[in-house]
């Protein structure tokens, strides 16, 4: 089973209109709400490809509500008093470019509250093949939640742990020694501190937090394709370019294939060995190819969380792979 | 009593932050929710002022809910299948400038759910000494909402009728011949077809509303004051500039302003006679000091619908008034 963590989920609000004129009233043409929130967005990935999969996290107020209702997966999320919070991303039809988008803080979680988490949790973890941590961190929850979450996990389960945040919280939980971590380019060189061009910052970046504890890295790139440096090796994956599409959700459909390469029988990875760090027998570059083709098939896909395996299949006969020296 | 309408509120949510860079994932530093909607902005300014107020309009969904757990009015809104849209305001605190207003269409209304309002909306008119009447009209309303809401009110009570709007419906509700109706600048160009300078445009289109019907206008011109064209002559009302502050809601406020002058026993204009269109009687000056007194106060609160009637009143003292010839 795969368990998605989201502790600060959200209600995607979609907005389109022409053209956001700053300092103006506008009128949006077309609204799209959704459960949303990284985790959430792993979960229906990861199930549309036929995966056993429970979403845990934290959801309160009408909003909460809502999110749940949407879900469309094993539901196993705690309740919180705070209310769930909302991010808007606003679609300019009028030009291309990347969507605004416009993320709240979330709710206040008090200690009482994360504490019922992480004994919920570690029920959820014992029964995991893998355990994937996604997104921010709502107000009053510490820093090191995905540590602690990490060494719970290692406590109860062999479950592979899998984290995709940034800053100070991917520093801590690197600490933990997770078998994977994928912060996109921008959490990642916040993170660390490195000079130089682009690929050289990234991967000296990615080792860096190699030498924090996490056992590989995943560096999304946007349209740019994905850097992996594991124990095994550091690879390039690059694509050929998209036109239009939805990035949204694209780090989170590579998580999710990364997760059911890491816990599904199929996988090349599980059968490599006892884990991601499984040393010469891993198929990095399998892995990172149909990952990859399902980040592309969502990008391709209506929105974020939906991705059409065979799409994703064919998109990854299309991924390049180039190991780096 | 002052009955507002508000046919299609919203839960206003504005957004703090830094700079609204576009084409960006940004975070909200603050967030601030409340009851809204111009008609509902309009019913909390009066109320502030001591006055009977009753707040109608048609409300559904969790935010539908929301916003009459938020009213603080006396609450007869109707309710409806569809969920009450939101607003999104995003105020930039790293520079000036007005915020960024994303307003929604709003929920499907049904033909059932508009009779069962007119309905409700006949008995609550025939205890009405003014209704106002603003904002948009949500999806499957008929764009003679407010020409049928005038003529139900004239047929149950002898209520002054104000309506703020603009494009067709605002066309229509004039041909009812409603008491006053206020569009801002902008929805009296869309309403209207004339050329020439800034005054001479504002003039002349609000003179075609009185053309279609409309007794008088008073068209709301932002920072830049307002103009009143009326049975009893013109006025340019002028005020000293101000810095800062928040100009949502002040079109509101002085709706609120003329309803209270309209309706209240100390009011001027109901002293005059039997409607605003009075004659030689009615203090138009008076009226349109302290209604645009009250607008400069909602400016200079802290969000749209709450004003202190204390400032109010020295910020009418400051208000300059033009008879035009």
């Amino acid at each position: 089973m795969i368990l998605t963590v989201t502790l600060n989920p959200a209600i995607d609000v979609t907005y389109y209109l022409d053209t956001l004129v700053r300092n103006s009233g506008l009128r949006v043409d077309r609204v799209l709400e959704r459960a949303g929130g990284k985790g959430v967005n792993v979960a229906r990935v990861a199930a549309a490809c036929g995966a056993d999969v429970c979403a845990t996290g934290l959801a309160g107020g009408r909003r909460g509500e809502q999110l749940r209702a949407g879900l469309g997966i094993r539901d196993e999320f705690c309740s919180i008093e705070g209310e769930t919070r909302q991010t808007v991303n606003i679609v300019e039809t009028g030009r291309t470019g990347l969507p605004t988008e416009l993320r709240e803080p979330g709710p206040a979680v008090t200690a009482a509250e994360w504490d019922r988490f992480t004994d919920r949790f570690s029920a959820l973890a014992a029964g995991a093949d893998v355990v994937t941590m996604s997104g921010s961190l709502p107000p009053g929850v510490p820093a090191g939640a995905y540590a602690t979450l990490t060494a719970v996990t290692r406590s109860v389960s062999t479950a592979r742990v899998i984290v995709d945040t940034g800053g100070e919280a991917l520093r801590l939980a690197c600490a933990a020694g997770p078998d994977l971590v994928k912060p996109n380019e921008g959490e990642l060189l916040a993170a660390t501190s490195t000079e130089g061009g682009r690929l050289h910052r990234v991967l000296s970046g990615a080792s860096s937090l190699r030498e924090l504890g996490a056992s590989a890295v995943v560096v999304s790139l946007g349209r740019s394709g994905s850097v992996a440096v594991t124990p095994d090796g550091r690879w390039r994956v690059s694509h050929d370019a998209l036109t239009g599409g939805n990035p949204v959700g694209a780090g989170d459909a590579l998580v999710a294939g990364l997760a059911l390469d890491a816990g599904l029988p199929a996988g090349a990875l599980l059968q490599a060995g006892p884990g991601l760090q499984a040393g010469a027998g891993s198929d990095w570059p399998g892995a990172l190819k149909r990952a990859s083709g399902l980040a592309m098939a969502s990008v391709l896909a209506a929105s974020a969380g939906e991705v059409d395996p065979a799409i994703a299949e064919r998109c990854a006969g299309t991924i390049r792979i180039r190991k780096l020296t």
